[in-house]
C-alpha cells in the first residue's frame, strides 16, 4: 500500500508520519468508535486525533459509515489474526484460550453489538453484512478450533458456534467495574473464565 | 403509595390510569433508558410515552439524573423481587436458572454496564453508588445460592460473587442476532447457557 504518497501537500505531517496516513485513521477512528459509541464521534474528532485535517479523511473515506465500516472491519480482522497466533503459539487448546482472553480482558471495550446496533440507524444493509462477515471470522476460528476438540473427545458434543460466542461473551466480565475489582491481573480473572467456560461451576458433568 | 392525588388537574389522564402516575413515570422511563442509553432518551421523550406534560415529571423528579436513577432502581429491584421468586418456585437450583435465563433471554437488554458508563457523565456519586447497590442485590442473591450448592457439595468450590456475575454476563448471549438466529426459542437457548455454566465445554473436570 503506498498511502503515504496520498497525503495533502502543505498540511501538517500526522504523528506517527512513518505509518500511512490511511492507517492511521483506521486504528484511530476504530478506537474511538468502540471506546464511544457510533453517534458520539464525529469526523472532526477523528482527524483531531489523528492530527490531520478533515479534507484529508475525506480523500480516503467517502463519509462517516463508510470509516466506520472500513474501521471496524480492518479492527475485526487484526482480531482474528492476533486470536489465530494467540491459539497457535500455544501448545494446548486451554493455553490458547488463556492467551486469548488475557489479551482481551487487558484490552476492554463495551459490548459489540450495543455499538453495531447504534451503527445500523446509519449504516447501509451492505455495508453492515461486511462488518458482521468480519466478525464471524473469528468466531469460525474459535469454533474450528472447538469442533477439533469435540472429535478429540476432550470436548462434549456441542454446536461450535455456541461455544465460540459463550467464550467471546464471558469475556465481558472484564468489562465489569465490580468483576475487575475482585482480580490483581487480566491474567487472573482470564484464568477464572477459561476455567468455568471449560468445566463449569457444578461437580457433575 | 397515594400517588395518584398528584396528578396535575385538568390535564389529560396517562393511558393506564389505575397505576399511579409516579408507577408509570418510573417503569416507562426505565424501559427506555434500557432501550435507548441515557442521552438518547429525553424528559420530553418519556413524557410522550406517558401521555403527560413534562411539568407532571417534574412535580415528582427533581431532574433526568434524579429520574434515571430512581427508575433504574425500581426495575433492579423488581428484577432481584423476580429473580428471588423464580429461583424459589423451582425444585433445585438446576431449574431456578433455567426459569431465570428463560425469563431475561426474553426481555433481551443492551448491557447494563455500558448504559451505567454513559449515565456516570450525568449521576452524582451518590445517585451512581445507590443503583450499583440495588445491581449488587441480584448478584448476592443469586452468589447466596451458588455458595449453598458448594457447602451441599454440588458445586465445585468457586468465589460464588464470580459465579453470579458469569452467570448474568453470560445470559447477554441473547443480546446477540447470530446467536438469536441459532435457537428457535429464549427457552431453547437458556438450556444451552444453562447447561454450559453447569458443565462447560470439557470433558474432564
Amino acid at each position: 500500500m503506498d498511502n503515504n504518497t496520498s497525503r495533502i501537500r502543505g498540511r501538517p505531517k500526522h504523528d506517527t508520519s512513518r505509518e500511512p496516513v490511511q492507517d492511521v485513521l483506521l486504528r484511530t477512528a476504530a478506537r474511538l468508535f468502540m471506546e464511544k459509541g457510533y453517534e458520539q464521534v464525529s469526523l472532526d474528532h477523528i482527524a483531531r486525533a489523528c492530527n490531520v485535517s478533515k479534507p484529508s479523511i475525506y480523500y480516503h473515506f467517502a463519509n462517516k459509515p463508510e470509516l466506520f465500516k472500513a474501521s471496524v472491519i480492518a479492527l475485526l480482522n487484526m482480531v482474528n489474526t492476533k486470536t489465530a497466533h494467540l491459539l497457535d503459539e500455544a501448545g494446548d487448546l486451554e493455553s490458547g484460550l488463556l492467551n486469548v482472553a488475557e489479551t482481551r480482558l487487558a484490552n476492554p471495550h463495551p459490548e459489540f453489538e450495543m455499538i453495531m446496533k447504534e451503527a445500523a440507524n446509519y449504516l447501509s444493509p451492505d455495508q453492515l453484512e461486511l462488518i458482521r462477515a468480519a466478525e464471524q471470522q473469528i468466531y469460525h476460528l474459535l469454533a474450528s478450533r472447538f469442533k477439533l476438540a469435540m472429535e478429540q473427545g476432550e470436548f462434549r458434543t456441542n454446536d461450535p458456534m455456541l461455544l465460540a460466542q459463550t467464550f467471546s461473551t464471558m469475556l465481558l466480565l472484564g468489562n465489569r467495574h465490580d468483576t475487575r475489582q475482585q482480580f490483581a491481573s487480566p491474567s487472573d480473572l482470564g484464568k477464572q473464565i477459561v476455567d468455568l467456560f471449560l468445566h463449569g461451576a457444578s461437580f457433575a458433568n
